[in-house]
C-alpha cells in the first residue's frame, strides 16, 4: 500500500523517491491525475515540444516512407529513440493511437469535467499514454514474472502471523492515526479469533531497473486496491496494434510485447473467488471511492466478469457487481449471525477494495464502521485487513532485516529470490544507517510510513531532517523508512495526453499484478496475471520540482 | 440522399416531414447533433422527466426485485410500456448502458467540447441512444430486409441510364444550383464517355410504418454517405447485453434482436471492392469534412477494415485507409494519365465519401475541382456521381410514376414489392395532386430537392405555399416534390443523451443498410448489411415546433 504508486488513486505519479530531489507533496485529492498543473507548467512546459498543437491534418492515414530508416542509423532505431520518428509518420502513430484509445474503451474520466468522475458516459477523454512501448530487458522481466508467486506466497504466510503484524507496527502506531486504526481492526480480530478460511489477494509489485546496478529492484508490494488492471492491458494492445501496422516504419516485432491478460485474469480470479463462497445468489461488491475519474479502469473487471467468465465457469449464474462507497455500506449494510454481509438486500460474496487505502478514504467514522462491519463478516475480503497491513512499508522493511524472511519461507531459493530484488531498507532507529544517511544523502530516500501524504524527502532534506530528529528525540522518527535510493535509466521517449504528443526524457517503473486464492485446504490460483508500465517525465534538473506527467506504458522485450 | 435522414451530417434528426406540423429549419452545421438547444430547452424542456439529475448513486448496480412484475401487468411489460419500468432498476439500467457505451466506443465527440469534432481521444461522450429497442413487428423487418437488393440493382440499373437522370431532374437544375452542379459532372462523364466497370454502393433506405395504413412507407433512399453504419450495430450490441442481464426483470428475449453486423459488413464490402481494384498496395480515401464530431462512426469502418477483413480476404496485405477532406484532394490529388487518382503519393483504389452530399461541403470551387477530379479517375467511387444523382428526391418521385420501374426492373415481383413500399410521390406540375393537397394540406408534405436545408412544409403551409406558387408561375415549384404524409405510431420509449434518462413520447424510422458490388462480368455483393433504427421525441402539439431531440436505438421483433 505505497503512497507513490498509490494503488486505486486516479493518480499516475510514480514514485518520486528514487530519482528526483523533491519536497513536492503528491496530491492529496484522490481525482488529480497528475501533479497540479502550475507546478508542471512552470517548470516544464517550456522545454516541451508540441507535436501536435494544431490537430492532425484531418487524421489523414497515409503511410509515407520514414526518413531515418533503421538501416541509416543502426545506434537510433525508432524504438530505442522514439524522437527520431519522422514527424509525418509520427502524426499518423498519435491520431491512430487516439482513435484506438477511444473506440477501445481506454479511457478515463476528464479532469476539466465535472460529472466525469460520477456519471458513467461523460467527459470521456482518452488515457495519457506512451505512444510506443518501453524498451525493458527480457531477463528483468521474467525475474519480475518468477517473484509475483513468491511474493503472494509470503503475503499470505506474514498475514496469518498477527504478533509479527502488531509488534513490527506497533511504533508506527504511535505516530501514524490511519494505521493505528487499521491495526485496531486487526486486533478485534485476532481478539474474535476471526479466521478468513477463503484467502483473496490482488497484489500489484512495483519495481524499478536501477541503472548503476542492473538490478530489478522492488519499490513497494501493494495488497490493496491495485489500480489499472483494467487498462493497462488495452495500451498492451494499443502497442502491439501500432507496432504491427507501422512494422516496416518502425523495424520492430509486436510480438516483443508481452501478452498482457490484467483485466481478464484478475476477473477470472473474483469469478473463481465467487465460486469459492458457493452462494450462486450473491455478488462482487467493488468498494468505490463517491468520486472516481479512473472508473472505466474498475468498470473493465466488472463488464469482463460479468460478460466473460461466469458461463463457463459457474454453470449459467452470472456473477453480479455491486459498486458502493464505505459510507454506503455503513448505512445499508449488515451481518447476519452466522456472518453473512448483506448490503442493500443482496448477499456479498466478495469484497473487492478500489478505497479505503488511504486516510481520505475514511472522512468519518461511518466509513470506519463499514470497514470493521467487512472484516467482520465472512465475506471474502479482497483484502483482509492482515493482507493489507502485510503490505505496509514498515512491514517491507521489517521484512527485509536479515533472517525475517526466513520466518516465513522455507524454500531458501524463493528465499534468495526475494532478496536478490529488496532494495536497502532501513529502520530510523538503525543508527548506522542513519549515519550513513547523513553522510551521503543523496544514496537515500525517507519514506513517511503514512499513507496517502507522498512526502518522501530527498537530498540535503534527508539529511536537515535525520539531524533534526536525533536533536528531538521524538517518536517521529517511527513515522519514517529509509531507504536506498534508486536511480533508473532515463530514456526519450512520446507521452500523448489530451490528444497531444509530447517528447520527453523519462523514467519508468514496472507492477506486475499477481493474484493469490486459497481456501483451508489448498492453494487455488497463485499467479501472474499481466503487467502494468508507468512512464513519467524525468527532470534533468536534480534538485528541482520532480515532473509529474506519468502514462501508461507496455513493455518491449530486448 | 435526403435532408432529414442527412447521411452522413452528425445530425440524428428524423425528417419532420411526416408528423410535425414544422416550419423549423434544420440545424444547416453538419456538427449540429440535434436541434438547437434554445429551442429545445424553451419547447420542451419542461415536460421531461429527468430521471438522473443527480448522479446515479455510485453506480449501483446490485438488482433489486422490480415492482410491477409482468405477470401482474399484462398490458403493459416493460418493454411495451419502459415508463413502467422501476426507478431503482432504471438506474442501474442507465448506468450499465453508459458504462457499455464508454468501454465498447459507442461515442461521438462532445458538442460542449470545442477540439471533439477535430482531435480524437478528447471531448468523447456516450452516443445518445435509447435504453432500450424498439418493439417492431417481424413482417415488417422481413419486407424491409427482402426490399434491400432489389432497390440496390435499381439504383445500379438507374445510374447507367445517363439520359433518364439528366432528363428527370432537368427543371430541378434551373432551380437548385447544387444539383445543377452534380448534373454538370454527370454530363460531362457522359460526354467523354467515362464508364465504371466496378460500381460500390453503400445504401440506406429509410421506412416509417405509417399507423393509418399499417404499411412500411419508404422515406427515401441515401446512396451518399449513410451514416451510423459504425455505431448502430453497437447499440443493438448494448441492447442484447442489457436484455439478457436483465432478462428475468424485464421479461424479454434478447434473441428478438436482429443481428446487426453494420460495420462489419460495411468494411467487408470496403475491402472487396479494394480487392477488385487489384492494386495490394492502393488505399481506400474516406472523404470527410474539416470537423467531425461522428468521426468514430466513420472510425469504426476504418479499424474493422484494416483489423479483421484484409488478412482471410487478401492475404498479407493490409487494407489501409486515409482520410482526406474535398479540400485536401484538390491541393494534393492529381490523376496519371491512365486516371489512376493519387492523393499525396497514394494510390486511391477505393473513394469512400462521407463529406460532399450538401452544399455547404463546397464553399468554394476547389471542393468541386477535387468531386470533378475523382469522377474522372479510375478509383472505385462510392458513390459515382450517378449513383448520388439517383438518390435524389426528384428521382424518388419520378421512379413512383405509373410504368416507370418498369424501364428498369424485369421481375414482375421485384417491381410490386418495390411499388408496395412507395408513399404517394407527385411533381407540383401534377395539377390534381396539387389540387388535393391545397384541399387537404394534412395529408402530405412539401420537400425541397435541395439539398441540405431540411425545409419541409407542413399543414396549412402547404396549402399557402402551392396557392402562392400557382400565382406566381414559377420555376419555383420544380424545387418541390409533394408527399404523402406518413404517421407514424407514437410510443413510449426512454431516452438517453449526456447520462441523463429521459421519458418520452417518440416515434421511430428504420434504416436498412445494403451494399451493392459488382464489375462488368458479375454482381459481387448485393446484400441486406444490418440496420438503423431512429428514435426521436415526438411532439404532442401538432402545431408547434418538432423537437428534435433523436437517438439510435434497434428492434425488438414482435
Amino acid at each position: 500500500m505505497g503512497v507513490g504508486c498509490s494503488s486505486s488513486s486516479f493518480s499516475l505519479s510514480l514514485p518520486n523517491h528514487h530519482c528526483f530531489s523533491s519536497t513536492l507533496n503528491h496530491p492529496k485529492s484522490t481525482s488529480t491525475f497528475i501533479l497540479p498543473t502550475n507546478n508542471y507548467s512552470h517548470f516544464h512546459q517550456p522545454s516541451r515540444k508540441f507535436l501536435m498543437n494544431s490537430p492532425p491534418k484531418c487524421g489523414s492515414r497515409s503511410i509515407p516512407e520514414i526518413k531515418t530508416t533503421t538501416q541509416q542509423s543502426l545506434v537510433k532505431t525508432p524504438m530505442s529513440d522514439p524522437h527520431t520518428i519522422d514527424s509525418e509518420l509520427l502524426q499518423k502513430l498519435v491520431y491512430d493511437a487516439l482513435v484506438w484509445s477511444s473506440l477501445h474503451g481506454l479511457v478515463v474520466g476528464d479532469r476539466n469535467v465535472q460529472r466525469s468522475g460520477s456519471t458513467p458516459g461523460v467527459g470521456l477523454v482518452h488515457a495519457p499514454i506512451a505512444l510506443l512501448p518501453n524498451s525493458f530487458p527480457e531477463s528483468h522481466w521474467n525475474q519480475a514474472c518468477e517473484l509475483a508467486p513468491i511474493f503472494n506466497e509470503l503475503v499470505d504466510r506474514v498475514s496469518l502471523d498477527g504478533k509479527f503484524l502488531q509488534d513490527t507496527l506497533s511504533r508506527t502506531k504511535k505516530v501514524d492515526a490511519f494505521t493505528s486504526r487499521l491495526l485496531d481492526i486487526h486486533s478485534r480480530m485476532l481478539q474474535i479469533g476471526k479466521k478468513e478460511d477463503i484467502r483473496l489477494g490482488l497484489h500489484r509489485s512495483d519495481y524499478m531497473l536501477d541503472e548503476n546496478t542492473n538490478l530489478l529492484l522492488q519499490i513497494e508490494l501493494n495488497t490493496i486496491s491495485c489500480s489499472f488492471s483494467g487498462l493497462s492491458c488495452l495500451v498492451s494492445d494499443l502497442h502491439r496494434s501500432l507496432l504491427s501496422q507501422y512494422n516496416k516504419h518502425l523495424g520492430v516485432e509486436s510480438g516483443r510485447i508481452p501478452t498482457n491478460n490484467s483485466a481478464s485474469k484478475f476477473a477470472e480470479v473474483l469469478a473463481k473467488a465467487w465460486k469459492e463462497y458457493n452462494n450462486p445468489s450473491a455478488v462482487v461488491m467493488v468498494v468505490v471511492q463517491p468520486e472516481e475519474r479512473n472508473m472505466y479502469d474498475q468498470h473493465w473487471l466488472g463488464t469482463t466478469l460479468t460478460e466473460k467468465y461466469p458461463f463457463p465457469l459457474i454453470n449459467t449464474h452470472n456473477v453480479r457487481t455491486i459498486r458502493k462507497t464505505l459510507a454506503e455500506i455503513d448505512a445499508h449494510g449488515k451481518t447476519l449471525s452466522d456472518g453473512t454481509l448483506v448490503v442493500d438486500s443482496e448477499t456479498v460474496a466478495v469484497i473487492y477494495f478500489r478505497a479505503g487505502y488511504a486516510p481520505t478514504d475514511y472522512p468519518s467514522e461511518s466509513e470506519w464502521k463499514a470497514r470493521l462491519l467487512m472484516e467482520e463478516s465472512s465475506a471474502i475480503k479482497c483484502p483482509s485487513i492482515s493482507y493489507h497491513l502485510t503490505g505496509t512499508k514498515k512491514v517491507q522493511q521489517e521484512l527485509a532485516k536479515p533472517n525475517v524472511l526466513e520466518r516465513f519461507l522455507e524454500n531458501k531459493d524463493d528465499i534468495a529470490k526475494l532478496r536478490a530484488c529488496f532494495a536497502g531498507l532501513w529502520s530510523l532507529d538503525d543508527s548506522n544507517a542513519v549515519k550513513n544517511a547523513i553522510e551521503q544523502p543523496g544514496g537515500f530516500v525517507m519514506k513517511p510510513q503514512r499513507e496517502g501524504g507522498g512526502n518522501n524527502i530527498y537530498g540535503d532534506e534527508v539529511k536537515e531532517t535525520l539531524v533534526r530528529l536525533q536533536k528531538e528525540g521524538s517518536e517521529e522518527e517511527a513515522a519514517y523508512i529509509l531507504m536506498q535510493r534508486i536511480f533508473p535509466k532515463v530514456f526519450p521517449t512520446l507521452l500523448v495526453r489530451e490528444g497531444i504528443c509530447y517528447k520527453e526524457e523519462a523514467i519508468s517503473e514496472l507492477g506486475v499484478f499477481s493474484a493469490y486464492l486459497r481456501n483451508n485446504e489448498k492453494v487455488i490460483i497463485n499467479d501472474q496475471c499481466g503487467y502494468l508500465m508507468r512512464t513519467k517525465v524525468s527532470s534533468s534538473n536534480e534538485g528541482g520540482v520532480a515532473a509529474g506527467f506519468a502514462v501508461l506504458d507496455s513493455l518491449y522485450l530486448t
